[in-house]
This record gives structure tokens, sequence and C-alpha cells, in this order.
């Protein structure tokens, strides 16, 4: 084959979420709720000999998404582009996992349907030690809500309805392997909380509130994260951490309106898909 | 409460079906592959002391959208407006009672997950005998095979990736309920098979392929629509039947290389959302 394949997968944060470890990566994962932004990944693939990765434009090692170019049998070259702050709670590992499958599936004619790429795409995360539950939100959109952790026939996925404009703030890196590879249940206890929460009142302002109270329980807002947070609530605004980064959301103009000059985006109603190649002239 | 809520949802054109009833509507629908386009259905939701449906500003009945204002438990005024053809396989009836329930939810703060919002519209459509399977289609977004009919947790979806140009040509309305209501088992068991040649392999191209082969099989097609395949075959263009209306839709410029001047509209990424209201001055 020739040429290249582009995929653009929404960023997500994570509100909050359990972890769920089975001996399979497949059936591991989080449940957990969170956001889709229409702000994302753009991850483009061409054939080569040899594979490499680059994200902006530097080159860089993103385990996941080697996994996944051998998991589909392929050696190519991968260049993602973000809007998204990198090591922050976005899902950018997840995004470029994903946006590989989906333009490598469609560069190699792999024949996979879209929840086998979510597969691959999850297992890789979940073996490279990133993320547990970003990939299977990111191909979906919207506002999921993850019922059940894992890849697809596994998981079971649920969302609140909503849309509308989010606004963040990006202090620095934060590892989630640190987290998620660390002890878990306290941080599980709260998350299945505050699932059930958004559950029985599904809405924007229950998800946010409950991730606001999340980082709170889980012991993990950073000093300045807190500072923020507790400004947003004094002007009457929702905002919570992102998890894991350094990050605070907040919905509508939340942030702004705490006097904060924010990062600007849009709760996204678009999949994780291929996009269409220019028409040929 | 006050105001109105707006809700978009994607067309959806089926290309191939078979057709599966039980005792229950929530497990009655259809098995089956097709495509959702980035125009589709709007529908605006605002409370009123009687009911009453428009769509493009003439007042209409449309029992789906009824039952969902009952089953939602109130009475409001909705008005819908669309940019494709009404009653020519483009799931009109199962957009608006799908945005009615959406835009129903959030407008009345009803309490609903989307997934039991779908499952509302999808039990709307099926007593109504307008559809079987757009609604759950129409949530997702892009190219959704339908793995096991009717709606969640019963249903089970897959998806083509893919995105891209689709052509249109429209000749003229045709009863969704006049065939799903008639003798089936023929049509389903060619609707079945198509299925299955598209998880094989998974692709727009096949998709499109095995719903030409259905139209032919299914014994469906009208004069004009055979005439019109013919034509965009012959020119190397890949087209079918739209289930169920006297519509033909063909990949990229699939019409217009073969001379006709159709309509142009795209696959949509876009899963059925409510539309956010513009920020209050």
């Amino acid at each position: 084959m020739s040429g290249d394949v582009t995929a653009f997968v929404p960023a997500h944060i994570t509100g909050f979420f359990s972890v769920h470890r089975t001996a399979e990566p497949a059936t591991t994962g989080s449940r957990g709720a969170g956001l889709t932004l229409s702000d994302g990944i753009q991850t483009t693939v061409s054939s080569s000999d040899h594979s490499s990765v680059s994200l902006d434009g530097e080159a860089v090692s993103i385990e996941a998404v080697e996994r996944v170019l051998k998991a589909v049998g392929v050696s190519a070259t991968v260049s993602c582009r973000t809007g998204v702050p990198v090591g922050a709670g976005f899902g950018v590992s997840g995004g470029a996992a994903l946006g590989t499958a989906l333009a490598a599936n469609e560069l190699f004619q792999a024949g996979y349907t879209e929840r086998e790429l979510v597969s691959i795409a999850h297992v890789a995360e979940v073996q490279a030690g990133s993320g547990l539950g970003d990939v299977v939100a990111q191909a979906r959109g919207g506002l999921p809500l993850r019922l059940e952790p894992g890849a697809q026939p596994h998981c079971r996925l649920d969302g609140v309805v909503g849309g509308g404009p989010i606004e963040y703030l990006t202090f620095g890196e934060r590892s989630t392997a640190d987290v998620i590879g660390g002890e878990t249940a306290a941080l599980s206890r709260a998350g299945e909380d505050a699932l059930e929460a958004v559950r029985q009142t599904p809405s924007k302002a229950t998800l946010v509130e409950r991730a606001r109270q999340f980082g709170e329980e889980a012991g993990l807002l950073s000093a300045k994260v807190e500072t923020v947070l507790a400004d947003v609530s004094a002007s009457g605004g929702s905002a919570a951490m992102a998890m894991l980064g350094d990050t605070v959301f907040a919905l509508d103009s939340g942030l702004s309106d705490a006097g904060y000059d924010p990062e600007r985006t849009q709760i996204s109603a678009s999949r994780a898909t291929v996009v269409p190649a220019p028409p040929r002239m």
C-alpha cells in the first residue's frame, strides 16, 4: 500500500474511576465517568520498514502505540499531533493507540471491525500501564459512563446526555502509571460511589460535582489544584481535577468567571474515526 | 421549566437488515448495517399544556414522537426540522423520536441516562411500526453494524471504521410499515447473509456492495432505482438502495460520476446529542 491514513480521536478527561484488575488485559480496566473533548489527537500512519513514533514533531516512544502496531502485525511511521497538554490527564496515550489502530487498519486493509480495533488499543494501553479506561471512552465520544471495565465485548458503556463548553488549566505532568500501579482500594471505593451517584442523577453537573469530591476523597489534589477548585466554587462554577493530571477542568465559563485565563474546548459529540482523505485531483 | 432544548440526531440509511420480532418491543428490532449522515434531524422541545408536533413548520402526527412524550410523562411542543427527504429511507421518524427523548430529558430534567433514552425512543418507534433499527444506529453515529436486535441492553452494536462523502437521489416516498409489516422471511435471510459478509470483510465498500445485492435479492428495487444503480456500476462507482425509501445512495462521487445531479452529505462521526444553548447575554 502507499500513502497514509489519518485518524482523529477525541481527548478524554476522566472525572473519577475505580480500578479492576484481572488476569487478562481485555477484561482489566476501570469503571467511571468522564468527558470527551472536541480537541484531541490526530494520528497519521504511513507504511515503513522500521516503526517509529513522533508526537508534535518530536521522536518519542509510546509503548501503547508500539504494541498496537505489533498486534496488527505491521511496521509503520506514526505521527501524532495534539492540541491538548501531554501527560496532564487528557488521554493522549490512549488516543494515540486508538488512532494508530484505526488508521493502520484502513491503510493496511487489516480487516478489523471498530470493536476489534478498540479492543486492540485497550489491551495495548493496559499492557503498557498508561491507562485503564480512556480508549473505550474515546471510541464513543460524548460523556461516557463506563459501567463495566475492559474492552468490548466485556465492557458496558452508557452516557450522560450533554454538550457545551469546557475550560481547563494545566499546571504540569503527572504519571498515570504511578497512581494506577499503586494501592487503589480507597480510590476505587470513592469511584464506585461516584458512579452510582451519577447513574442515579445523570447530568453534567452531577458528573463534575462527583469528580470534584472524588479528587478530594482519593487524596490526589495538588495545592495549586485545590486553590483553583475553591476559587471556581466561590464564583458559583463547577470544576474538578482531571484524572490523572495536574489539570483543572470546568463546565462552561467556570474558570474564566473565577478570574483565570483558561484554554477553551467543547464536549465532543464525535466518536473516534478515520479522517477522509482529501479528494484526488 | 422554561425555554426550550434542541437535539441533533444524524440521519440513518439502512443498507440491509433482517427482522426480529419478539413479544416485547425492547427486544424486537432488526439486525443489519447502515450509514449515519452529517445531515439529520433537529428537534426542539418546549413545555406546553398540549402536546403537538411539527415537521419543517407543518403540523404533523408522528406516532413515535407522541409515544416518547407519553413515556417520559410530559406534554410539549415538538418542532422537527430536517435537511433530508421524509419517507425516503433516512430515519426521520426514528430521529424525531430520539431527538424528542434527548431534548425532553434535558428540558424536564427527567433523569435518564443516554441508554435509557435510546431505549424509550426505540420502543416508541417499534410500537408505532415506523422502524426497527434506526434509533440505536442514530444514537451511535458512524457506520453501525447492528449485531443483535432491540434496544440496549439487548442490542449489540459494532461498526465499520470510515468516513467520507455520500451522494443520494430520492424519487419518492415508500412506506416502511408496508414492508416490515409484511412477509419478511426471504428478506431476512438475505440480510443475515449480508451482515455476515460485512463482519468478515468490514469496509465501506463491502457494506455498500452487500446493500446493493440485498436490494436485488429482497426484490425491493423500483425500475428507476435499478436504472440508476446500473449507471453507477457502469461508471465504476458503489451505490445501493436506501432501506426503505425510493432512494439511491452512493459512496464518494458515485452518482455525479454517473452523470446525475445528487444531493451531497458526509458519513457522520457524531452521535445523537443535545445541542448546547447559545450563551445567555
